[in-house]
């Protein structure tokens, strides 16, 4: 419900609640909107920061270069000293697990908690081949349904609620995926994570943190998880079965259970 | 710090912190004490209420019969009525993950949240065996504890804390496994849990339910928990990764982690 | 090194060696070259019978309707008959795998060994899915490339394999992907597996059959070869960890290994 | 059916069949008995070599000191010496597993093949305490039956053939079990593994190796059979679904199609 200027250009975000401060950071075709039924639950006692990265959402385009996560990482920088949050914990998705982990690299002292849910130490070959066809698919809007949905949600969550995937594959065709300022972003999102890369920097994390794996999850697969489980210190590792790419979505009771559970319970003197 | 009668038998139980009540129920070998490292994080913004079941810890011995975990479950409700705790969250490792179960079957509306951790259906045959092992034993603290802890603990945790293991083999052998009194109460426990099973009325439960299985846990499987997850109705299920039986002490951070963010957070409107 | 002549269409097939006869069923953009450097161990003490489907390397094009993977296991019990083969173990990957399933279901006395690697029980909506995004990507080399081949193989083999990988990806970019008569067949094979559903059917399976599943498949998922496993009586179910949809090229031994223990061993006697 | 002298102790041995050689390796409670229904599979085209450890059914007993798993190897190496044979597979499963690990780093260039199931690369604490367990219950029959079969056999295969393991029981209690030599026997053979590590020695095998992991086995668990796989350059790592330790008995199907499979395939060329 705000905007926040970075380099001349506008961020968008939105706070919701009081107490300890929760950032949440968007998956690359997500917006603050996608968080709507998640709002009341991780606000009811925390000071829940949403806001759209660059090309996502309310906040502006980004088409000049050099443009990279780096960027997003700077400008998240800069809205938190803007916002002057206390010790928070800083939790992301997918592009935004990256973008959190690339800040936790960069700022460690800064946050106090971290949590990461489906993302990976880098964008190797295999991911931006991926991303490749995601951008050459974003031409048509049911080819572009067809080429990223199946592989960000699992089988299971298709059968299981296939009125609801019906029902919103209409509404992404017909109103989302035909919008050629939202692929255009789309776009760009996708190469700004094609050069990231923490594989040697994951020990300068010092955050306690939290890595969330889902078991089918072909885009950020468990041994993802399990790398940054063995580089990130003090970090813990949690598995959901049956359970794909769009955790939050696939499982909003976890999701929110794991946010809510690590970011405000005090673990000291939890150790042996 | 305050004993409850229940049918002329003492139930020692402790209160901690205000808040939405958590009933915390011990694992077999535990007693109120073995939570104390938790009592901080657990008691931080709620009522924390643990409880010593017969034969643990400072409540009495039960040597009449029948004895079995229905008389646990039965003590329990008298208690919680005597503590009027308002839509408590019910959590319960192990024994106390069946106790906890087996209240939640019979008194499905009593409780608001039901927190099952390393808990099984039934005690089949060869879990009896295992008991019987147990039972057998006890007569000999090196050889209760050789019987016992390596089943308990995951070879991980053995090999990261072997300093706390060798320290703690030390107090238990020369301190609470040459105890008959502990000992007798073990084995009446282990006995009271031989006709346990609620295969057939999982059903039952209505409370919203978290299931936590962890992958090196040869007393409750990962199959069994799989049990639990398709037989109860409104319940997620959660994977740690090389982690042992006993949970609580192996990964205090999640057990820590998954407690309070299940037993707190609102889930209404999370769902798709 | 032959052609068979189903309703007036070429079957191109291929006989390697002496023995008890394996019949190999290829993946959907496979054909009897993909086997090169197979053939020399399968067919070392076995009769190895390799074909290309319709629409398959040296096969003919099939463009009459109707089409689907029916016609090519009646084209394969043609052939079959036509060999006059004893009791041949029947394998397939993918694609194969779905028509030797469908075979062993049509007639099940036919066979006295089923082998089923990365295949599933029905096309629903989520795979039929991920196939018009392979069919509407068809159009460009790239594409086509970037859309399917991060999906077939593994993370862990991109990594592993990574010159290899891009010596193929140029080949097939340059020489395969081009091809409008491949591509058109590659449309054609998908759209024959739209309707293809054998989940009310598995219990006519008799002949004892091998389920392998991958650990990183993101087409045919674990829960796919649990399926399978659950609703084949006979069934043994394996699983290769660290190891994608191609799992012939990804572990061409313990392919191998299993494809050749499974076929020749005695099984008699073998029962608790 | 022969006997062998070993520094003037008699190692008892059988050969089946004709063929390329596997040498197959006992667990600690078995002997060659225990593998009298894989003979005839075993044998249809291969030499099987079957042999008891000392302490192991009808070979001498050995009461002298010192006495490792060493001893063991070094006895095979002679008998393996004596009976000339080419290029054999040595297979083996849990003590036989460490028995043929620590072969093939001391003699790597004596075996064409090795077949691991259920072993490890260490006895460490964990193990060695469960180990002490099993040799305190050795008074008592069923004291001994309670703490070992349970560890043994999973619990999918206690449940699904509950008859045949309760007429085990009877068997072993009332025969086995009860037989002071047989248990002497295993005392010293679990004390004789007691200083087993090839930890830092497994880079020098050189053989092609299979390691096969079972999913819920407490004695050697997947970390286990994932460490022998990290460690050994040349292998291969499976995991079986729903088996416990005792992997020949709850899945003798894969058992011997892994045994044959891997064996007896060629696998020159197998590389990509």
């Amino acid at each position: 419900m705000a905007y926040f200027d970075f380099n001349g250009k506008k961020i968008y975000y939105e706070i919701h609640g009081e107490g300890r401060p929760i950032v949440l950071l968007n998956g690359i075709m997500m917006s603050t909107l996608s968080w709507k039924m998640f709002v009341e639950s991780l606000s009811a006692n925390n000071k829940l920061v949403l806001l759209d990265f660059f090309d996502q959402g309310q906040s502006d385009q980004y088409t000049e270069e050099p443009y990279n996560q780096d960027l997003q990482v700077k400008a998240l920088k800069a809205l938190l000293d803007h916002l002057n949050l206390e010790a928070p914990a800083l939790a992301g998705i997918s592009y935004g697990g990256n973008v959190a982990l690339k800040f936790a690299v960069t700022y460690p002292d800064y946050i106090d908690r971290l949590l990461i849910f489906n993302a990976s130490a880098k964008t190797g070959d295999w991911l931006k081949e991926m991303g490749q066809s995601w951008i050459m698919s974003a031409k048509d809007p049911a080819h572009f349904y067809n080429t990223t949905i199946p592989i960000i949600y699992s089988k299971m969550f298709y059968d299981g609620k296939s009125k609801w995937m019906q029902e919103r594959k209409k509404f992404l065709v017909d109103n989302i995926f035909n919008n050629k300022v939202f692929l255009d972003g789309i776009i760009r999102l996708i190469q700004s994570a094609d050069d990231y890369n923490i594989e040697d920097e994951m020990s300068k994390i010092t955050a306690k943190t939290l890595i969330v794996a889902s078991q089918y999850d072909p885009i950020t697969p468990f041994s993802d998880q399990k790398q940054l489980h063995d580089g990130i210190k003090d970090s813990e590792l949690v598995i959901l079965p049956d359970c794909g790419h769009a955790t939050m979505y696939e499982n909003p009771v976890l999701f929110t259970t794991l946010i809510l559970g690590f970011a405000n319970s005090k673990f000291e003197g939890l150790k042996i």
